[in-house]
């Protein structure tokens, strides 16, 4: 998307030198712009480790590119190995980066040594197309949702009102986001739109990244805190609700960013359609029960004590929010019922989040539900 | 209650000299504990004005003292009015600020000028004791419900865990605080309570000033951010909600702070109980329509774009969460629907958020409900 008129995408490789890697330092958001050069795998795992890059998607495509910033040097199987072994204990739990580097494994033994760096790097690219193709596609079906819904809004010079949590955005995959890839594709087709945006505690990455995106490409919206949207809802201030998801039940629970169900529940009590994007990739077809079946993950107390930001000097500093020694629980993700939502935007079409609506999709994960049909 | 150990009220007239006002200064909160002598009532006329002092009783106690303060210097008419006219302007909004300085001068003007000064410390005397005797008795009846709690619970060495939101404490009061009283009362009769504590964006009460009154006191408790608490019902982790209320209709229906709602919302759904608690003054019998009645105060952006916090240095320092140029909305409000509120707990007793169940405590009111019953 762009950033002040300028096309980006989240990584690139240098188009002067044709191989090192560029990224967008995303630490630094939203109070400076500043990209980085990585030249070495070992910079891509410290642009890992330290969450310059982070988004399931984007996070594979950057370890992808690290492959080949090693065997650029030395393309001997051992290389290739110690590097993908490396790179996959940047985040032990993140699913996506391994099957990135699986992927860039598996499709490398096989070639030559001296062919492997350039083909490496084409893998690599094929993963970024791949991953913009799928968002690209989420972004036109939920376009059609959204222009649906603008039709019917009675006050037609009014925006039409949409309500996120978090950031599933462009800044979390190579390109356009999933969530807000039909928010994206509204705003350049010319719809009148506005986002309100869940300010996202603890990490506040809806303060930061999503509002910063929003302002970069030039999408109204209005940044709330995480209490504020049953109040709109309420009034009748929210057309709808589009969010992303870390993980999908073969049934249509969702997990994702913790508050994500509480805003569920007000758009329920209000009628406000409350719809789920995400690439199939993020569907476990072997799990039923998203309450059950779901692990949460409890992160750091520090990412509730401690909040980060601008001071009055332009530095960025921490500052502790709470009485020393306090007690903090911060599970970082909870999971959405089925019956709570709408429906999900894949990128083969939007279904219900059913069964029989994921079916309908995905006809070929028939054998995961011979229990329950 | 206790500080470390010391009982505090939040206001006291000084017990060596017999005059002088003594308050918590609560914007230092809680990153330092320090009190202040107010002599005069423009001391007393800034400590409102810059929040030293918050929450409505309280606020409606320290008017009542600065008035005390006036007098004993000059206890004329003249003194008596200019000074309840400057208190009145130092919170407009706040309608039991109001109440308490009308109360002052309705009983004082009959008063001759020598005997006033001595009437009007011991008028605020009784404002502060009236306080803590409705706080007290909601304390109460609210200890009779987590009494009856407690003891259905299946596993009797887990402690009876409450959610609470925001800061209705001792410190929004003389004493006691309203939706916090019935769990000092509880923690002191020896029950196993323990309080998760919802942060409270923007302003941040819970994180700060309840988990201080807690600490303060020994109650146990922990942080969440106010996205957590769906998920903790989802997984049981809730036995009760108790929250305050600014302003309450005769049907039931609540204004407390933003956010609000969405744990009623929740508890609804996980089948918690939700009680509100609140002093009978808080009831606007005027009105019965809490969504369509009860106006909403947009509040400053700046609460929502900047965070108070200490930083390393351990200096109180603000810092700004969202990009340059941010629009933001901070709506301070939301309103419960009664249908969702389990009952109220006020000082005449316990009662359902219905107008049946509002009149069998408050009989007097019938004449309010002759269009509805």
């Amino acid at each position: 998307m762009k950033i002040n008129g300028i096309p980006y995408r989240s990584v690139w490789v240098d188009d002067k030198d044709g191989w090192s890697v560029h990224i967008i330092d995303q630490t630094r958001l939203p109070f400076s712009f500043q990209t980085r050069r990585l030249t070495t795998a070992a910079d891509v795992a410290q642009a890992i480790c330290t969450m310059q890059v982070r988004g399931a998607p984007l996070i594979g495509a950057v370890a992808a590119y690290g492959i080949a910033l090693a065997l650029r040097v030395d393309s001997e199987d051992k290389t290739l190995n110690d590097t993908a072994a490396m790179l996959m204990n940047t985040r032990p739990t993140a699913v996506n980066l391994h099957h990135a580097i699986q992927r860039m494994v598996a499709y490398l033994h096989p070639i030559s040594p001296h062919q492997r760096a350039h083909a490496a790097y084409e893998e690599a690219a094929r993963i970024c197309e791949e991953d913009i193709q799928t968002n690209k596609a989420i972004g036109n079906y939920g376009l059609d949702i959204l222009q649906e819904i603008a039709h019917k809004k009675h006050h037609v010079h009014e925006p039409l009102h949409i309500l996120t949590h978090c950031n599933a955005g462009w800044l979390a995959t190579v390109d356009y986001g999933t969530a807000l890839s039909p928010i994206y594709m509204a705003h350049d087709a010319g719809l009148n739109v506005h986002v309100w945006v869940d300010e996202t505690r603890p990490r506040n990455q809806g303060a930061s990244l999503t509002a910063w995106e929003l302002q970069s490409h030039g999408v109204p919206h209005t940044v709330i805190t995480d209490n504020a949207g049953g109040h709109l809802m309420q009034h009748k201030h929210v057309d709808i609700i589009i969010v992303g998801a870390d993980r999908v039940t073969r049934t249509g629970d969702i997990a994702n960013k913790i508050g994500t169900y509480l805003k569920a529940l007000a758009a329920r009590d209000n009628a406000v359609p409350f719809w789920v994007a995400l690439p199939s990739t993020t569907i476990d077809w072997t799990i039923s029960d998203g309450l059950k079946d779901i692990p949460i993950e409890e992160r750091s107390s520090i990412e509730v004590t401690h909040v980060t930001g601008r001071n009055a000097q332009g530095l960025i500093t921490q500052v502790c929010v709470v009485p020393e020694k306090t007690k903090v629980a911060n599970p970082a993700f909870d999971v959405t019922p089925a019956h709570l939502i709408t429906g999900l935007i894949t990128e083969k079409g939007c279904c219900a989040a059913t069964p029989k609506g994921m079916l309908s999709l995905f006809p070929e994960m028939k054998e995961y539900y011979s229990d329950s049909l």
